[in-house]
């Protein structure tokens, strides 16, 4: 993963930091959306349900991109790309859980819990600033 | 635009905010960078230049989303997404010091100047939470 993210920015990643996640629709067109994340030095996990566009979007086409800017360095940031590797049922909503409690939002178990998947991508490349 | 973006939303595309803007590869992959920006009320403009990858994405693909996400409010955010509808030269670098200056950057001609140009892009929708 040393190539992968240099090593020099992988605080980006270990921060509770909002991730810009891009994908592509079935049409063809992008979209962009801020989510929480855990990188854990090999895979990237998103909390996310069954029943929503992004899921839709990564079933069709697995590629992702997601931009983090550091919010002390104007000018610092990362884009991770990669692709879809797996998604994990999360039925409980146990991993919104864990990503609730490391942004600080307080650790509730979702409304949503029965749809919730957890997207289990992984980075392939990416470019810094 | 009261439809396109909504009027509750619009003071994140007044601030000088950085909105990570995800494009199409020509392979069909996502990609995403943090960008500088200009709302004029109807378009969306980026300073670039003509030499590089998200240029060549948008020739291929028009379609582009914005996202920024409120750095006072954690969850608040706007996604707008769209076409590219030109691309106008920018040979001496005049938007680029227009972004400049308004991201307090310093406002200084940058060194591609010959190669900028100037992506005018138009909003069709948004999202928000």
């Amino acid at each position: 993963m040393a190539e992968t993210i240099p090593a020099d920015y992988r605080d980006l990643l270990e921060r509770p930091l909002f991730g810009h996640l891009a994908t592509v629709r079935p049409d063809g067109k992008a979209q962009v959306n801020p989510m929480w994340f855990l990188f854990d030095g090999e895979m990237l996990r998103f909390t996310h349900t069954s029943k929503r566009q992004k899921y839709r979007n990564l079933m069709a086409n697995p590629s992702f991109a997601m931009s983090i800017a550091d919010p002390d360095s104007g000018y610092r940031y990362l884009e991770v790309r990669g692709v879809l590797d797996h998604v994990e049922p999360d039925p409980e909503g146990k991993f919104f859980v864990t990503l609730s409690e490391r942004y600080g939002a307080g650790g509730q178990a979702p409304p949503d819990a029965a749809d919730r998947v957890i997207l289990v991508c992984r980075p392939t490349g990416s470019s810094t600033q």
